[in-house]
């Protein structure tokens, strides 16, 4: 059994169904605390858990049933500025710690699902940091190469997923910290959209900026630990109410954002511009549109985040700290965070000002596209690079992540193909708020595409694709036939109501169809009738409220009634009165209205 | 004619009633500079424009027509704080003052609805304070009663209104300048969900907290401005894309929230406390459920305005000329603006987090209602307290408004009955932003149920009401031709909605309908064709959620289109598909399912 043990993969599907074979999650713990003595890394852990404590709360699960218990006995790992009942929070900072009397709310919230935590991981100091080195504890040594940063903040939240020591962990993010690790471990990292994740019993970086982030080996994994933690807590006052339905595949035809030549920055690493290319590539194979953008406004945004006021708001956590015993501070970490005491609130408000015009300045760049996809990191730095600067290759390392939570997108990190010199490959993409499931359905695929191997752990993402196409609890489905099928010119009338695309599909045999008279835009009008044929459609889910608005929007002759599909079920759909086929071209013969879109 | 003009209410209803019988603009024009010359009080406006240019654009605007421009003839007044190209603004201090190149966004769209400005008004400078009397010029008498202040700081504009001078006026609104000149001086007071008007060209006064304010003599006239002023300012970083639906009559049953006893603050004033409690009165005997709240948290936000960070707001707009010039300034200005620079970028963010956590501490006292109704301002003051103490009691009349933009609610102030000592009486109506229909709905039947003469015209309101027959704010129309028209077999699934019935009517002259096969319930079919005739219809109001929900559970051949009523107008209801025929008797001839029925 040991040898078999050593050899299973951490990735929850692997794990679900070793337990669902009758492993035991006790023999799971012991090979945790294994794979920890192999890695032979102190840097990892600032507080690792009594293996016997740990054990007894495997043991002490109720029976084996992932539709109970999601999370049921995956190991996971927590960021040193999380709270975990039992054991110090240090933000890495020995003079900071405090012993918190309750979990953080979503850590609270994973132990429910059934997942059971390890133990605390390094970081840069009060968050602060995109290296991993910024610490007065030995750094982790990243899992891919021991000669290049771990990465940071969340460092040892990186490196234990990339070993296969935990399943998933809990990084945070406000500047790229959940992100930039995953970059560098060859890992997934979702960042989720502000708000989403609770922050009651998380140390504070910028306050209005922070989110809990998961690190994980495969997107669907990141995204189940996302849903089992994303409970809504009134008790944070940035907490929002979101919604987290299941992962679905994404729909065809997305337009993809990207920096353009002008804009898209790897000083000077032509390997890193060649991985990224590939990507691309390999996103337009699978049938996106890229759309190359100035990124202009997205960098000025991004300078704003350590150049601007919201430097002051690291400094109201360590303010006191500072004043009392500024030695305490990593110097790195007093350097910066020092810097905002110079700042005054006038300054405050203008920095909020800018950043509202260059969120406005951005606004039509973003309306352009579904998604952004931009690298993670433009380069590679070495833990000798950071011992010679501290601070620039730091910056640098922030392109293209420091701008994403100021403007309020969510993102999530992804392993791409490695790159020509064995370097992990890794894209982020970047979605409005709220969006957190299409950017990482959009990841999960990408990832399968590439397919890289796991974190540090040469293993493969398990076969399993992403399984459901249908709606969420309380979501309506309904078919369109026309031009609010993704990609032309009606569907923001979907997404922009929080529209999810489901899957593609055809009505039965018995239906006619035709290009309504008038327009622009063109009008698909589908009417059942004996000796039609199937035509073409895109199912899309819409929250009630979403479609009945949009329903009130549909201007006559067209109606939503109800469709019978290939299946014989019936859904939803777009159908047009007969009075309205005045001057109507019929099309049934093209069997959809790509083709006579294609035909025109 | 001059005796009828001297006469005339210059409400927009009436007035456009004048021009509809042949009144000249231009005559409208010569009574206002009348009106102007008959107050003679020099405080009112900073700048008036030369009478025969104002004439002359009167004379230039096309044959009257007010649905084309529905502003057409209508004088109006602007806060000296708010551009109008050709007049210096000067937000009442001198040495700040400038030309501007352009009108202001919101000024040039009134002007596009064939509004006529007739100059600049007096304000508190720098739109700091709730009084009119913080001005290096000369303030405006109260409309009502030259003892009392005039109220702030849209003194000028709120005064105009009172006077008839003009048929509505900008002012502007941070802290409660657009409330408590309505309440002082017996007006109407709008001030829109922030974002809904434009800021281009307006001095702030703590740019993200600052809107354009309406001053009018009715709730429709204010309601009207608004709407033609609300189009969507892509130039101004913190404008928002807000519908401005047609003003209709309110739902009935509304939950409104008041301050409980032990929070309901009048400063003695014994007289407002009962005036307050009469219009309560009004209110629960037109149907309203009055829920008494301890409003707390919303005082702790009103706390912040002046004693928290947003202080260094104002001197985002000043710093240079205080630091040049500290006596360009009005010393109480100077005083309140100047300890702005005493806050730092620590304590504006530590201010934020503060109103975050103290808008959550509201999220469930919110919940509970639709609206809060407020007295306007606790009690009066006269100018002699003001001149004895210029900030005390300038604080306690930002009581009930201070909190509202910094909580990002909308509001409108409506005059109620006199108080008991002739005094007017006011309450102020809010909601959640972007309900500012369903508060200025409310507050116009609250007008007209207390039925207080308009400002200090002596004039009555003028007859027409609001259409009580069409949807809420939100709602959306449904037709119904069946079994769901009231008293029918599935009426409930209308009323377990929280569907509305709104009025009956009939299509065009141009469907088709049936007794579909199947059943029970019976069901209708209704089908645009040529040859068809009037059928009879219920229309309905639905929320968007229930709408979507309704639509999710209606079976084929059934489906929601567009209708064609009697009148030419669209409503979303059902329609059968042709398909669905098969079986069905076609009761075209009997005009409707209940002569349907009755013939069974």
């Amino acid at each position: 059994m040991t040898e078999t043990l050593s050899e299973l993969s951490f990735d929850i599907a692997s794990l679900q169904a070793a337990y669902a074979a009758g492993l035991s999650p006790e023999a799971v713990i012991a090979e945790a605390y294994r794979r920890i003595e192999a890695a032979a890394d102190p840097g990892i852990f600032l507080h690792l858990r009594a293996q016997e404590d740990v054990a007894a709360e495997a043991a002490a699960l109720p029976a084996f049933d992932p539709d109970a218990l999601p999370l049921w006995g995956i190991p996971f790992a927590i960021k040193d500025n999380i709270d975990l009942a039992g054991t110090p929070t240090t933000a890495a900072c020995p003079a900071y710690a405090y012993e918190p009397e309750k979990d953080a709310f979503a850590v609270a919230a994973l132990k429910a699902a059934g997942a059971i935590p390890l133990g605390k991981t390094n970081l840069d100091q009060f968050a602060t940091g995109l290296v991993g080195v910024r610490s007065p504890f030995p750094p982790p040594k990243n899992a891919i190469d021991p000669e290049i940063v771990p990465g940071g903040s969340s460092a040892g939240s990186g490196v234990a997923v990339a070993r296969g020591i935990v399943s998933f962990s809990l990084g945070t993010d406000t500047a790229g910290s959940g992100r930039v690790p995953a970059a560098l471990n060859n890992i997934v990292g979702l960042k989720p959209t502000l708000g989403a994740l609770s922050n009651t019993g998380v140390v504070p970086a910028c306050r209005t900026l922070d989110t809990i982030s998961i690190f994980a080996l495969t997107v669907p994994d990141a995204w189940r630990a996302f849903t089992a933690a994303a409970r809504f807590d009134r008790g944070d006052a940035f907490a929002r109410d979101i919604a987290t339905p299941p992962l679905t595949a994404p729909p065809p035809a997305l337009r993809v954002g990207v920096p353009d030549a002008a804009t898209r920055e790897f000083f000077g690493d032509t390997v890193q511009a060649e991985s990224f290319a590939a990507t691309l590539s390999t996103l337009e194979a699978d049938g996106a549109c890229i759309v190359e953008l100035d990124f202009t406004p997205f960098f000025k945004v991004a300078e704003m985040l350590y150049e601007g006021a919201w430097v002051a708001e690291r400094l109201t956590v360590v303010e006191d700290l500072i004043a009392s015993d500024p030695d305490a501070l990593h110097p790195v970490t007093l350097q910066i965070i020092g810097g905002g005491a110079r700042l005054s609130a006038v300054d405050a408000f203008r920095g909020i000002y800018r950043l509202a015009e260059l969120k406005r300045l951005a606004e039509p760049l973003l309306e352009q596209v579904d998604l952004l996809c931009v690298p993670t990191i433009p380069t590679f730095y070495s833990v000798a690079d950071l011992e010679a600067d501290p601070i620039g290759p730091n910056s640098r390392f922030g392109t293209y992540t420091n701008f994403v939570n100021l403007m309020d997108l969510c993102g999530i990190a992804v392993p791409t193909a490695p790159r020509s010199d064995g370097r992990p490959g890794s894209v982020t993409l970047l979605a409005a708020s709220v969006r957190d499931g299409l950017a990482a359905s959009v990841a999960e695929r990408l990832h399968r595409a590439t397919g890289p191997s796991l974190g540090a752990t040469g293993r493969d993402l398990p076969a399993a694709a992403l399984p459901a196409d249908g709606p969420a609890p309380g979501e309506i489905e309904i078919a369109v036939v026309g031009a609010h099928m993704s990609g032309l010119p009606l569907n923001h009338e979907l997404t922009s109501r929080g529209g999810r695309y489901l899957r593609s599909g055809s009505t039965s045999a018995r239906y006619r169809f035709h290009a309504l008279a008038g327009g622009p835009p063109a009008r698909p009008g589908l009417i059942r009738s004996d000796g039609g044929k199937a035509i073409a459609l895109e199912i899309w889910a819409l929250p009630p409220a979403a479609f009945g608005e949009f329903l009130a929007s549909i201007p006559s002759p067209l109606s939503i009634g109800s469709i019978e599909l290939a299946d014989g079920s019936m859904v939803k759909g777009f159908l047009v009165e007969p009075a309205g086929l005045d001057g109507a071209t019929e099309i049934t013969e093209l069997g959809g209205w790509r083709a006579y879109l294609d035909s025109q």
